[in-house]
């Protein structure tokens, strides 16, 4: 007896880490055929559960994508009252331009292609996801390492789906659309920016019906097991587990992917329509023009290659290392992809070309389009480390929120609404600067092109975002499947921060396609006169000033949290 | 026995309401001399409390203000570079202004003075305030009634001491500043806008610095006696609970006052600013010039006569008619004051006058800023009421969020925000039909003066506000002092619903003044070209758009919160 201690305090003394943390990893249950079964149970109920709230939210869906193409189809097709004939063209009155009937019929196809390639892609991704998540419990048994591998190539899987599935859609549908449009670059771009529509539209309904499903279930499963029956998160005597599952699944995967998806399409129509009215649409340079889908096959390229680094190039050895290796995930694809946009870049455009900016022409040189678009990857970049600083239980801001706990539920409420409110200044800056530099350097299609940078690694950031759910519903088979506690340990970690990750993407990127579109409105329209908010001066100082209230917010509520903290602990 | 139960039984039926009523409300414990003595202890320690925190406050308060009054002397004297000769006036060159320097100096006078009339406003205030919550205790032994009239008289002295200190002291400093400068009322009203800087100066501190110490001591006195001790609230074993009364006076006392203070001194000085440039300053007609200040003594005079509506023409007989007592208060003042701008405009103003607009000049009869001042007041009509609905337990969202307690705090929570997401819709709403109808009618002196109408009935307001922590504080007294139940259940009613909507007339008064500040600056800098974002439709726009997000998110919350529940009790 006395011995067996020795040996154990020995063995903690003289083994050193690595070691200790392989003796740690053994397998364990790996021959028990009750467990793989009831793994499958589990994975097949979660499925089912997915499978049918996405039918149930494809319904309405698709109610609401045939009502609003036919306003499409009707608003552009009355614009010269359904005439089938070519009219002169708005902005070069000797040539003749296809009829707005035709602009209206392709807008609402390239409207429905966006809607339903991110249908498509959402749908495949939750069930790749569902597919991943008992593998990863089952693969668990054997190491961190196995699990973290299964987890992360699922979410591999589902990003470069869906950055594929959205580039190969838009780049055949640009193709068709020509051999009708020919050279008449505004009338096809035009058309195209329906695509973009399409993924916005399909993505409000995922992000928002799905989120709030996720949330419900979550918060549901949460007050039903730990406050009313007192019994652990993913216990299986708590129906209401399942249906938490489901909801990481159809929230945080399929709504997150198209959400990104929208945003994605978006950039990429804006930064389209803005070339099309540029040097490169009257010099008819068709390969130049496509230099935002070039952008972005060369992320698709550089993911590949950042992906290998977390499943081939190093092992996971502890649970501890996981959120470093999603961490590096960002770093290595943001600097691959910066050497990427250079030779893109250097290669494909002019050294000199000109662009549209409210009226005027400006002259860019080709390394200039470089940095814009480097400088959303990095901002993007600098968005995803603030966020994991603010997510992650490894800093101390998480940290004061849970230690604040220790007074109850009102300090907790509190700092944390105070830490969200603090989250966001950072990112607000590192936004403002993208919009101002690259504004500066090539005007609205800098912009454009800026928020295309910060997507083009979105196959990585979708790889990580999806690799919370996965991993966060293995824990749960596992909990469920009755596994023991080291298992659920293995797969539990970092889930929740990496999804904090994908939506701090979501929304950066979204602000700046946000003002891409609406500069391609502007400069499709040629309007050169109200353009005062469009500065990015004042766009700036508008975004800014709207995180000013939050900021100053975050710093009175923590004050009242410490102090009433203090308070507390004096009286 | 059996008697007694059914002489009870009988009462209960047979007896109207009032009559009823009436019995509840005998007298109790009048002869008890230990229970004043105990009051006036209570009383003297947060009288204490409050005063040494004040004290503190203004220490701050005191370094800010001379360090920031020496900065408005240098920016302001350097304009010129300190030269005390007569400059030609910037906007007509043959005519002689007074030097930059005066207007340096006066500046920071008016600064100086505007901040030391809020300062010594709320310190007056919250004398006010600590002697009224004992001897509402002790008359609420007497009937509800006279607690109420004990408190509303309190607050209402608060409330016209403030209104009528403002514009007194406003007032003499117009006419004294006049002996030097003339007719110059350019140079005149812009050193007068000194005031409003002052007076808003002292709200940040007032506002954030009691706003802060009130939360962080009603929060600490709840953690420490309802969570950790489980002792009820206002125990008196509760050391912190003297803290949360001291909090109570100095945040929603003292500080919503300066809070008012300065949103009243900031919108009279743009009104002024805008004044002085129209046909008034032109034809040197110094009555209508003071119209702002005509607009605010007629408040004064109609707060008057409703206050007497609480107290002298109707008597409060339960505790249920409080809170429609002070709903008609904010009834009566508002129509009243209706008939009081009326004849104020109809006496004070010529028929058609000319007023700035961005560069050109706009005609405008007499009774169309009358409509000016009338929408800006039944605005604030309209936001009273609407925060009442959210904020008292009589209707249904306060009842909503306390159902969702019964599943826990989460619930709670989420239900909570999103209710108070929820309630800036309309008051948002109200604020932009405001702008835009009173910018139609007489441009940005329209918005000025709409600014003041909202902030003319501020003595029945900061009645009604005040009323709040008074009969609050007293309902903690009578708790501390050991007195019964029935005492603490008449002064405790709508205390916090009132507060809450003294902080809608403040803040949406402030989102008017702050257009009507940048307004001034514009029209006084006579900029025409950039005015883009001031366009009412543009600003419509964007307060409008700034609150989407919080109905989105409100929407959203509450379907989280209320499918949450359903899954909790489904489970």
């Amino acid at each position: 007896m006395g011995g067996a201690i020795l040996t154990g305090l020995l063995t903690e003394i003289l083994i050193p880490n690595g070691v200790s943390d392989y003796l740690i990893e053994e397998e364990e249950g790996l021959n028990d055929h009750n467990v793989v079964v009831k793994c499958a149970e589990i994975q097949s109920a979660i499925s089912e559960g997915a499978t049918s709230f996405l039918f149930t939210e494809y319904q309405y869906v698709g109610i609401f994508m045939v009502a609003f193409a036919v306003l499409i189809f009707l608003f552009l097709g009355s614009v010269e009252g359904f005439s089938t004939k070519a009219q002169p063209c708005t902005y070069s009155k000797d040539k003749y331009c296809k009829p707005a009937l035709a602009n209206a019929g392709f807008s609402t196809i390239s409207f429905l292609l966006g809607a339903t390639t991110s249908l498509v892609s959402g749908f495949l991704g939750m069930k790749i996801a569902t597919f991943a998540n008992a593998r990863t419990t089952l693969e668990a048994r054997k190491g961190v390492g196995k699990a973290f591998i299964t987890a992360f190539r699922s979410g591999a899987v589902m990003g470069f789906l869906l950055a594929a599935n959205g580039l190969l859609v838009l780049y055949i549908a640009i193709n068709l659309f020509k051999l009708y449009y020919g050279d008449d670059w505004e009338g096809l771009f035009e058309s195209i920016t329906g695509y973009g529509l399409g993924g916005s539209s399909m993505a409000l309904f995922g992000r928002v019906g799905g989120g709030i499903y996720t949330k419900a279930a979550d918060v549901g499963a949460d007050l039903v097991g730990k406050v009313e029956r007192n019994i652990p998160e993913d216990d299986p005597r708590n129906p209401a587990v399942i249906a938490d599952n489901v909801g990481d699944t159809v929230g945080d995967i399929a709504g997150m992917g198209s959400d990104l998806f929208g945003s994605y399409a978006e950039s990429s129509c804006a930064a389209l329509v803005v070339a099309s009215i540029s040097s490169f649409g009257v010099n008819h340079e068709f390969t130049v023009m496509c230099y935002p889908l070039l952008v972005s096959s060369m992320g698709i390229i550089v993911c590949l290659v950042t992906t290998l680094f977390a499943t081939d190039f190093f092992e996971i050895k502890s649970v501890k290392e996981i959120e470093a290796a999603l961490k590096k995930q960002l770093i290595v694809s943001t600097a691959l992809m910066t050497v990427g946009i250079a030779i893109i870049s250097w290669i494909a455009l002019p050294s000199t070309f000109t662009i549209f900016s409210f009226g005027d022409q400006k002259q860019v040189k080709n390394w200039l389009l470089f940095f814009c678009v480097a400088i959303g990857l990095w901002a993007g970049l600098v968005i995803g480390f603030v966020t994991e600083y603010y997510a992650s239980n490894a800093y101390s801001p998480v940290q004061d929120v849970a230690d604040s706990c220790r007074t109850g539920a009102a300090t907790n409420v509190i700092f944390g609404l105070a830490l969200g409110y603090k989250s966001v200044i950072i990112p607000i800056f590192a936004i403002a600067v993208s919009i101002f530099v690259s504004f500066s350097l090539a005007a609205m299609y800098g912009i454009a092109v800026a928020a295309l940078g910060m997507l083009s690694t979105i196959a990585t950031g979708l790889a990580i975002d999806a690799y919370g759910p996965i991993s966060d519903n293995a824990g749960g088979i596992a909990e469920m499947a009755g596994m023991s506690h080291r298992i659920r340990e293995r797969t539990d970690a970092a889930g929740n921060t990496t999804a904090a990750i994908g939506k701090g993407f979501a929304i950066g990127s979204a602000a700046l396609v946000s003002l891409a579109l609406f500069g391609a409105f502007v400069s499709r329209a040629a309007i050169s006169t109200v353009m005062f908010v469009l500065t990015p001066k004042v766009f700036i100082g508008l975004i800014v000033g709207a995180m000013l209230p939050y900021w100053f917010s975050a710093m009175t509520m923590k004050s009242v949290g410490s102090a009433a903290l203090k308070m507390v602990e004096e009286v």
